[in-house]
């Protein structure tokens, strides 16, 4: 569970808290700008929107269905609703965003659905670990609600990515039982500028029947899109992004930020850029006595457990950052995120404040 | 998780399947003869339903308002979406019939709130997990489902019952952090006749807000009353009940149920005699080498593992019973069920069976 | 709108108010306690409800999906949530039971549906006034909640009873329209008592995809049948039963209620004892003077407006039925429903009463 | 119902269509561009949002609770569900947005509540309009919805906008009935820069519970205002926002859109031009033969009646409006929508062209 807070009074605040924290790539307050001239159809009958598909077609090499929103709850909630009937289940990681952080929007988007959290090292799944849960789920049993889908986060919510064999595995797995595949790609970007390969072969070529392609963490201002390889699972998207109040007026000031976003693979060096950062804190505090890495950094999150008197030290000095669960034993597990904005030198001043 | 199937081509079925496998008392049966003559105001606007509530507040010993439903899913998710709020969550055993059981009927009719399972020694909850659960939750966060109830079964699903004090333990913790506690009372009667107690020691005194009382395990033909101890927490129940479709048109022959099983400690004297078959059937292979009774006998339930040859053996004696859970190592967890209606001759076949 | 109330202080009261007042047939009745005893799986597996398929296979000539559920709402709520969407909408009567009487749980189970009221002769709707409604509906338009089907009261909430070719028509048309057709059948046996055709010819023949055949006001005590004519529409039902409360534990006893109404035609001999009182009412008042019968008396229910002094005399003489809406200029549109089990006698003197 | 396309092929588009269609103000942008820059807490936690309450308590001269969305029908949707359970209904003007445009949002984001539409000249409920809907309504009768809350668009669909004492009627009438008072202010804007009265005079001094007060249509990019004026009403919301993915990450980037449109009246002044350019429009055709102002002309649409002929004369030269329904006798109803950045020369050409 984290501390939704930080001490935001400290002088010069460097801002390690979220990857939300900051503005926006000035690439996309450009297209932003430029495309809100003239006048548009609303509601996603513009021009810009109408071009998305197509700009999702060829970055992710194969017919897609794409659908701009605005916040990830909103994806995941949406995206999840067309792949879970009410009575239906859906497999996550304990600490699966849907299931910690978005006040049961999944649930309430999906009809009363259920996610069913599990263990699982570094914030991953396993086939293992989804087969050990669906043994106990009574299928068939009309008692019981029913396993409808699997959800993972890439990157996961402690900064680790699946690779590539581990998403076929997952992908094999989810279909050999009859399961969809959903992927939260809040931090899409920062799994991609680590896997370095093609979207396409981390995904649908994996079995992802659904992708929510986070832009927003990436460097929008606030803009997602959910992306169906199999389009069919979109058959009522329109209509329940509708009655959820998700279809925007002027959509085409968000369909430009994604727009722009992919454009030139600005998301993947924004990305690349943050998950250096989050290697250099690594490493600069890698043999800091008293620290400990608590998972692989490969994305742009570093959850390090350091001494109470360390983190609170490092917040004195101007660092904003999110404390995960309360204290134990003098100790406490920090998450350190950087974004697409993060100045070198804050994180040079964050090394020397936990060295210090 | 159990196996909702059992072998019933066996010679002389002996049903130690479920406490639902019986018909119903035969004072129950009379009463709905009875009454079920004339004419009355339908839609619960009878004489017999208005007397339920100085049936109840008799029972119960304080001023109660209280509402027949025909099942204890009904009884139980209705309760549950009057004192759980759509962004709630519902505290409970992972072994909890709401859990496992009811398809998601809580979560649908509370509007998509959460059941949090966890677990706890012979299917009960304690003060000590309930705090150590919502430890995890981050009250007051809008990202997270927020604690709204406690819900309880007594008796337990493994047949255990809690004891006074156990249960003053929970309803304190529950008030004492803001959250309303349910009982899920299926085998309430069950639980009674192994208390001794007055109704009112064992629940509003100890906290409980509102009571599933069931009556069909306890010999109706389909009935069962929810009972609130705090009659503003009904304030829309009869809306609630109406828009689910559990409004009977003859309610009349639902609260007839009720009141003739109330009606001089019926429910008590059956659920007495049931509990005492079940002893009897704990007693009989208690000393018997190869079973291990898995949970204290305290009412009408014995849960006992043994060798997959000694189900099979007593299921193919005619006895049927549900296994709980795959066999694992040559072993299986049984439940053995019995009801105000078992025969006594089949409670001692079923120990020769298991002693052969 | 009805007032549900009666002046039941009256002496001798004879009961015209809803044909729910009564209790249940003798033959209902037996087949209850019949199946009452020994053992059955309960929740539907067993004996009586695996017979049910056959029994109105045969009813029906060919294959369906019948499920048992204890109330009309259930019924109708259920099979409605079967063939809606949440984003699609239900054309019906303004004065459909789902409509004004459901309390919306047609809404709730269907995840938030629309439906949408017209206006429509002798309580009937048309293809006309239907294409008049769907032509202010904008199909296809995301913003709009779609058409996706159209419910019929058979018989209707005004006790007419839509003919075979009225029936043909709708059905027709809404096909036509890509809409499925329900039909809300609380008083079938009064419609086919009147139409005095085989149930297929009323029913899939005409168009209805699915039924709530309802066996309560024929003189079940709580027991209503859903039949799907096209099963692959039942895909989910099983799991939305259990999850909204309505899969009885003991099923067997809703079961046999179904069975023993079916059987022998009970409940059409019923029914039309029901609709000839109601004819005899008709005829005896047909030439009052001051008395105007509002709609053709086709199956149990006469609407008869009269001087609120004729009713008020009625009512002080013993007669119980409800007044629909309030006086206006001093006449009042009042209801008198017969039923299964009304006395001749009753009927003789309500006539009495009216004439006086 | 109206028609969502336009001849957007035409030569020098005119977009008369929505008030949508237009991007943003300058002011607007340049406060989204000032407050993207340095880091600031996600999800609301940041200084603009926190300056939100005020610069809305000044502006309504009370406390409010203040809570910024994203697009109208969140703001509606979400007020709604908090004035009214889910066993209520809202009466509404039958061509309300929230009726006819929102996809079923308010039901569903309510928990299945209904949507009751009536007639009312000038698309403007009376509260004599509303008491005979009102008494159709079986207040108290479990079988029937519960009139819960009163909707009003303002200004209305149909352009037109309540005065003073409309209001005050309104709401007086609401209050006395137990019914809360939800305005939905897409057009806020358009209608007080008609009323030309302090915003506190024309909502809560009228009993104005809650306001969705519009941006988007002023000239913001996306951003709405729900404004409760009873705290109370609000207690529920933010859970309620996010559990619906309106809770944005960066909301610093919605709120200052928010605080650059109240700023020195600037919603005001862009709305005045807006009329002001409608009133030209209506002026304009007043006495074209053939052509009928169908409705006052108060805010920003002008509906105008005209043949079919004309309609498309307008559009090939390049005009884009929608149709109200389709064309009945050669006639069709048009709505022709004016922003604040309208060019005055569109005006004048449009006039020619309905001129010609």
């Amino acid at each position: 569970m984290r501390q939704h807070t930080a001490d935001s009074t400290a002088p010069e605040p460097m801002n390690f808290g979220s990857d939300n924290a900051y503005g926006a790539l000035p690439e996309v307050l450009a297209a932003v700008m430029e495309n809100q001239t003239g006048t548009q159809p609303p509601y996603g009958n513009d021009a810009v929107t109408k071009r998305l598909t197509d700009v999702f077609r060829k970055l992710f090499e194969r017919e897609v269905a794409v659908f701009p929103v605005l916040t990830g709850t909103a994806a995941n909630a949406l995206a999840l609703a067309s792949i879970v009937l009410p009575h239906g289940a859906v497999l996550c990681h304990e600490e699966a965003h849907i299931l910690t952080s978005e006040c049961g929007a999944p649930e309430f988007f999906a009809g009363g659905a259920r996610l069913v959290g599990m263990a699982g090292d570094d914030g991953k799944l396993t086939p293992q670990g989804l087969a050990a849960t669906l043994s106990n789920m009574d299928r068939g049993n009309v008692h019981a609600v029913q396993p409808h889908a699997v959800s993972i986060s890439q990157a996961s919510e402690l900064g680790t990515a699946y690779s590539l064999a581990e998403l076929k595995a997952i992908g094999d797995w989810s279909h050999g039982e009859g399961l969809k595949l959903h992927m939260d790609g809040a931090r899409f970007a920062n799994a991609m500028a680590h896997l370095k390969c093609p979207p396409a072969d981390a995904t649908w070529k994996c079995g992802v029947d659904v992708l929510c392609f986070g832009a927003s963490k990436a460097g929008a201002m606030a803009a997602e899109a959910v992306v169906f390889f199999n389009p069919a699972d979109a058959r009522d998207f329109e209509y329940r992004r509708k009655r959820t109040g998700h279809l925007v007026s002027k959509m085409r000031l968000v369909s430009a930020q994604l727009e722009a976003i992919v454009k030139d693979n600005l998301w993947l060096t924004a990305a690349t850029h943050a998950n250096g950062l989050a290697t250099r804190i690594a490493a600069g505090i890698a043999r800091t006595p008293g620290i400990r890495i608590a998972a692989p950094v490969e994305t742009n999150m570093v959850f390090a457990e350091m001494p109470v008197e360390t983190a609170a030290r490092a917040k004195s000095g101007g660092a904003i950052f999110y404390e995960w669960g309360a204290p134990q034993n003098g100790r406490v597990l920090t998450r350190l995120a950087t974004s697409f904005a993060t100045p070198d030198a804050h994180v040079a001043r964050l090394i020397e404040l936990l060295n210090d």
